[in-house]
């Protein structure tokens, strides 16, 4: 069976798991039935417990799906304290369906799958020693991977129903109202838990700040809390920020920065009112810095900037350069502390953010958006989650989502040491090319065929060299050379789910 | 059939609506499975249009159930232009479940139903004409009415399915994005009417204010709304205030307020961190004027105060008296704008507020609550809903959710020109007698027997004489003597259910 961007997909698994190929990046009409949590009545007066391994007694049972949250990133403590309990108390066949999995919790959930305890997962993505165990056919059901819309679109379907949720917050009161921007553990935005709180059967909330009632803003609310647990800690601080908060040095990295800039500026989207989406990284800082002297020079203000959120756009925030900032994460304190001063940071949930299977989501209305690539082909499909030797290491966040925007830059080196960027297919299709637009390299860009207006409009752009993607790709060749081919088993390791829950590429067990 | 608090219920119509007597205030611990809204997926480019006709085309089909929110209370010109357009476009059998009814319906809710487009209610109250007319069996089926946080449980459990919420706002962006704050017609809180944004199938945004996108904060959510209609007014800024909102001048009402005082300063719950509820009308300002006075003195500050805000209420707030307002409703413009500019003003929906079947809702935790009466009985059961005359002319409100707090007082004169408050049996029971704690008269107090402890603690207050029940109403029946008893048909034209859903009383056809 193969689907609509040419993947072979193993036919059993697809049907065992009831499974449609992908056709199309387009979403349509449907008419969708959601789903709705059962709740255990109570008047809320005895949520506070300090016994994890109670709590699990309690809400538990073999079978069952349990949910956490990532917005610790590497500085979560909550994770690793639940499921060391969940382990010790034998439970066994969990599927463990977390907004995404860090690599501070790689070394518990091998442990998990080793004893049983989890037989199942979904994730946004995974990396290091955990994307090497199940690349390797540690985990013998396929992994199935999601992005962050399309988690929020299978827990309002029942793809993804929730049995358990814990969820660690910087604060919440005895009834679990609670927000995630005020506490030593702050994280700004609780959007991807907001879902796991809507939607989960039972949820728990893991804290080491219990406030006084009532706790507000609640961005979860008490009518969705069974259990608050104390504990000592639920985070680090200092590692709750990911990767970069300085803008890059590195003269490639500054290049393709500028490039993006360049082509953003010279597109018909850059005007007043526009909005965007420039994720994190150091690379993503330089590009909002850039954008944020062609803003100032052509008296251009953005209405809103979304997505995961850095300091760097909550400043164009506060300089009046954006209107608004739709936060769905934050990825360091300075973004997270501004969510709790400036009240145009609106926090929005997974759905509103980017679930395709409602009425509007906010990546519908982007217009520019920059993304990342491990791969990107000739046919414009990129890979962010498997390296060139076929392991997993990598996470579809919001990638395919954010995507839909009217301009989809793909800013990435045209080689990385000696590894192609730029490749005649990818190893494993996570967005298809349908998508892209534009993909920036330091030695210039490629502009999607389909795309005859950009062409038009970036075709003779100064120091902007246009490329074939083709001409890319055997530039990029011709660099580092033909990769050996890589060598996999049969065996379904993951499942790569396009935005709609239809399965747009599939990844195979490595063979050694 | 009887009930616990022994009315006699129709078999007849209890079978057909599959309805259970009341029998405990005591909601327990049942496991409830929710229900959720279709989604008719779209990216919500193309949700703005100026023509109602189209739009009641394009959703509603005859035996629908449709929904209102009353948050602009006699200034709302959103019910009679929709209604105007289904009883014109010919449609029949619609059940109309608004958050509630106000006088400027009446006349159209009236024409709905002799034209057959209108065959079933359910709401919180009704007066007036609307209430004459059922009273009279005007409307075949029986009304439903339901408390505040009984509609979020019914709306919650799927009793209540709402096809289409008809919601007007005072502004919106194109894609839905709205609140109660900002524009000519702001009410403040949109509490009722989140509940109909979340679960109707289809919602239908109308409003006179389309503010650039994306609107925040957004308390109705793009994610929500198919419709925008852009109307030329939605409602009479003038007329959205509801009653008083100057202190009461009347010596028995200021009496009464002073005595409630009394009763809550000298009740066990009067401590710092204390919570309360007041409610609207001349008589609740005055006793907000005279528990800050009280608060003052005697060094103590309130955790919240809920429900249905005042701005004498948000003084308090802004004062630092109270530490957060828990704002389902606001009453007059002050509180309204206090909102916007308090972050400690949270708006809360109506299950948060009062739904007894979920995780815990304010009301649970409420230590004091000024409830008023039309009837009080030696049983102290409640009437809000019938006039001496057994015509329907009240509503529940919160009046059943309110009264679980842990001090219930019911303020009300002994009696009112040449009909008496307290009597042997109310017309109509809305509240049980055992969630009643204390009434207020100007004559002085009676405790309900089964508070030993605000027997003990109320017992000797100076100036604040205690009688029983029946010596309070045996006090008002010397002073107005009794009424001719009201004569009713056999025929049921309205179900009063408890918060729980069940049938804590009925209301009959009066007899001309």
């Amino acid at each position: 069976m193969k689907n609509n961007v040419d993947r072979d997909l193993p036919e059993d698994v697809m049907a065992d798991l009831n499974y449609q190929p992908f056709k199309t990046t387009e979403i349509g009409h449907p008419e969708i039935q959601r789903v709705a949590p059962k709740v255990h009545v109570s008047t809320g007066d005895d949520k506070v417990v300090t016994d994890i391994k109670q709590v699990v007694k309690d809400t538990l049972q073999d079978g069952m799906t349990i949910s956490f949250h990532h917005h610790f990133r590497n500085g979560d403590f909550v994770f690793n304290k639940v499921m060391r309990e969940i382990i010790d108390g034998g439970y066994k066949d969990l599927t463990l369906a977390p907004s995404s999995l860090t690599g501070v919790m790689n070394d518990m959930v091998i442990e998990a799958i080793k004893a049983g305890t989890i037989t199942h997962i979904t994730s946004s993505g995974m990396r290091g020693s955990l994307g090497d165990f199940v690349s390797h056919g540690g985990l013998k059901n396929p992994v199935i991977f999601r992005s962050h819309g399309n988690r929020a679109r299978a827990i309002e379907h029942g793809d993804i129903k929730i049995d358990v949720a814990f969820l660690g917050v910087p604060n919440a009161d005895a009834l679990g109202n609670a927000n995630g921007m005020e506490g030593d553990a702050v994280f700004g935005s609780l959007g991807y838990a907001l879902m796991d709180a809507q939607y989960a059967n039972k949820v728990v909330l893991l804290t080491d700040n219990i406030v006084s009632y009532p706790n507000t803003p609640a961005s979860i609310k008490q009518t969705q809390v069974d259990y608050v647990v104390k504990v000592d800690k639920v985070g680090d601080p200092d590692k709750i920020g990911s990767g970069a908060t300085r803008f890059t040095k590195d003269p490639k990295e500054l290049k393709i920065a500028s490039t993006v800039n360049d082509v953003i500026v010279n597109s018909p989207y850059f005007k007043d009112g526009f909005s965007f989406q420039t994720g994190s990284g150091g690379a993503a800082l330089a590009v909002t810095r850039y954008l944020r002297q062609a803003m100032i020079d052509n008296h251009i203000k953005a209405s809103f900037a979304l997505g995961g959120i850095t300091k760097p756009t909550t400043d164009l925030l506060n300089e009046g350069l954006v209107d608004k900032v739709m936060d769905v994460q934050d990825f360091d304190k300075g973004a997270a502390e501004s969510m709790h001063t400036n009240k145009n940071q609106q926090e929005i949930d997974a759905s509103w953010y980017a679930d395709p299977d409602n009425k509007g989501a906010m990546v519908d209305q982007l217009d520019v958006v920059i993304l990342s690539a491990l791969e990107i082909d000739t046919k414009f499909n990129v890979n962010v989650m498997s390296g060139s030797d076929g392991v997993i290491r990598g996470a579809i966040g919001g990638h395919q989502d954010a995507a839909t925007a009217k301009l989809t830059i793909i800013s990435a080196p045209l080689v990385r040491g000696r590894i192609a960027t730029v490749v005649p297919d990818v190893t494993t299709i996570v967005t298809p090319g349908d998508s892209v637009d534009v993909l920036v390299t330091e030695y210039g860009i490629a502009i999607n065929p389909k795309r005859k207006d950009l062409q038009e409009a970036l075709g003779n752009l100064p120091g902007v060299p246009v490329y074939t993607i083709s001409e890319l790709q055997q530039l990029a060749e011709k660099k580092v050379g033909q990769p050996k081919p890589l060598e996999f088993t049969d065996r379904t390791v993951a499942m790569i789910e396009y935005r709609d829950g239809s399965i747009i590429d599939t990844i195979k067990e490595v063979k050694d």
